[in-house]
């Protein structure tokens, strides 16, 4: 059996920088078309400036002309006039909320949503989509659910933003989508793989910790219900984190699951799995492309269900990490990339 | 500002065999007068043969003429000749139950509770109390809630049975004690400290990754309304389970929190902090002597609040194991063990 995606793209991607993105980047750009990147490095990408040179050093390590990296910047005050610079500046997508301190490198978020409307209301006007790690502070398995009244917020105040949820990883989340029009969200696959049992139920998997975490099996039967059902307004996105090895096996280790280098043939085995092979275009590329309007360059990745073996790490410039799955053998693989 | 304990007794301790046995056996042996000691060894402590072996290593390994090793058997059926001779068994103390596969060591636990019922009812018969680890196979942060029920038809079946909810973590189980008078429980100190927030709200923190799951602040503060205000039927028993290093920092985390070391002056310092001194005595040691009519070797231990460092690791024998606090420092230690 085949299956053919168009255009597959990774609405949520972390890709670091220096020698960790050497290593990974090729990995996303062989197989999707494009992706959006994320802004949280040390320091933050906050500036037109910024993110430009991290653009180029993107496509540098992806290797690949025409993979197209949809950068984004990091939530600050912004004025009209950087925002329109911003707009104009190629492989520009988007800005990422992150409340302050609710993941990796996210110290410098937003303290205070009030303090942030004016550059919402900005961001509405120039139809710039807005982008939220929606978590609050709160005890680690409720922090989603607290957080959405401030989506609940946010779409009824700004009813032209387009407004994604990141990374929805609840039941609820996958609810609020029929509330608001201007709200969609991305879902990873460890989401769709993962409940709270597999982090932790038997023994600890440093490796399958990630935010927000897993949660219950009724949370990933509601995820699995919007993406494999068709839902119109979730789309894929990894939220693929590399970490070097020494941070997620030692004594604190650090959130981040690292699926890139599975993530098409994985998905392509759980959708044919689920028998919904129809609905992963969709899922992978169509509703991102509608949503937002992108013009994504052609691609199309053939996957075939023959096994895929993969590694323990993948390594190289000095950095060694660990991938989902790894030294798992999956049912699919992909064949074909043109 | 000092405390003294009579006849401190740590009702639930893990010191398992070998190298690792004498690594921590004189750390329970130098602060307690006393401890049960758990029976999951491979293969578990299952006959009386067994358990009289495993006594004269812990003695030896304890190097403490006076400590009372208070020896359990691993639960399965026994006929009432193997209870008698158990009973007639100096150090002989009950018997341990466990679920099969819940925690470690544990695949030779209890499949189906129906089967256990001839020896429950011989070992209420004879007065052998039953200790218990309560958690069904359900989903990580219910298993003890899901497990009540079991423990609601045991009180009730067996109502001259002494049953120890071990290692209690929820405020469900603690309300659960006010329903049977011969239903009793132990308290360890880490589900006095933590939540599930510590263990991964923040990094993930493998060294605090035990089971029953640290839980919400509400079950951490009904533990503590528990053993700081005097219940009469909770118990001290740390549950310290010393794993290898390597055990705890590797892709599948063994579950145990090793507090043997630190126990008695940070409960000290919890119950100093509480205003609550005056309810050490009982949760430490005069609850258990009453409950199950112990008579324990005199022995006072004198605390201090003076700061105590705690080592990154403890080392001996090859083995390696890292403690409940390690590298911070107390504000109370040991000053006379008399």
């Amino acid at each position: 059996m085949e299956i053919s995606v168009r255009a597959p793209l990774d609405m949520h991607l972390h890709l670091r920088d220096g020698e960790m993105l050497r290593l990974v980047a090729p990995m996303s750009a062989a197989d999707f078309a494009g992706a959006v990147v994320m802004p949280n490095l040390v320091p933050p990408v906050a500036s037109v400036e910024a993110m430009q040179e991290y653009r180029g050093r993107v496509l540098a390590a992806g290797k690949e002309p025409e993979f197209y990296a949809l950068m984004t910047l990091f939530f600050r005050e912004y004025t009209e006039e950087e925002l329109l610079r911003a707009k104009e500046t190629p492989g520009f997508f988007g800005i990422k909320l992150y409340p302050a301190g609710v993941t990796t490198n996210s110290e410098q978020g937003v303290g205070n949503m009030a303090s942030a409307e004016p550059t919402l209301r900005l961001m509405e006007q120039l139809g710039i989509p807005l982008l939220v790690h929606g978590e609050s502070h709160g005890f680690v398995l409720d922090r989603e659910e607290e957080f959405l009244p401030v989506y609940r917020s946010l779409a009824a105040k700004f009813p032209r933003l387009r407004i994604c949820m990141e990374h929805i990883s609840t039941a609820a989340a996958v609810k609020l989508l029929d509330e608001y029009e201007n709200l969609c969200a991305t879902i990873t696959l460890h989401h769709l793989l993962l409940t709270l049992d597999d982090v932790m139920g038997d023994k600890l998997r440093p490796h399958l910790f990630c935010k927000p975490i897993a949660k219950r099996e009724a949370d990933r039967e509601a995820l699995l219900t919007a993406a494999l059902g068709g839902h119109t307004r979730v789309m894929f996105g990894s939220d693929s984190a590399p970490h070097p090895r020494e941070a997620k096996e030692c004594c604190g280790c650090a959130a981040g699951i690292f699926s890139a280098p599975v993530a098409l043939p994985r998905l392509a085995q759980l959708f044919a799995l689920h028998g919904a092979v129809d609905k992963l275009q969709g899922f992978v590329s169509d509703n991102a492309r509608r949503i937002y309007g992108l013009h994504v360059p052609e691609k199309k990745v053939t996957l075939r269900d023959e096994p895929m073996q993969v590694p323990e790490s993948y390594r190289g410039f000095g950095q060694k990490v660990v991938p989902l799955d790894a030294g798992e053998e999956l049912g699919w693989r992909v064949v074909e990339r043109i």
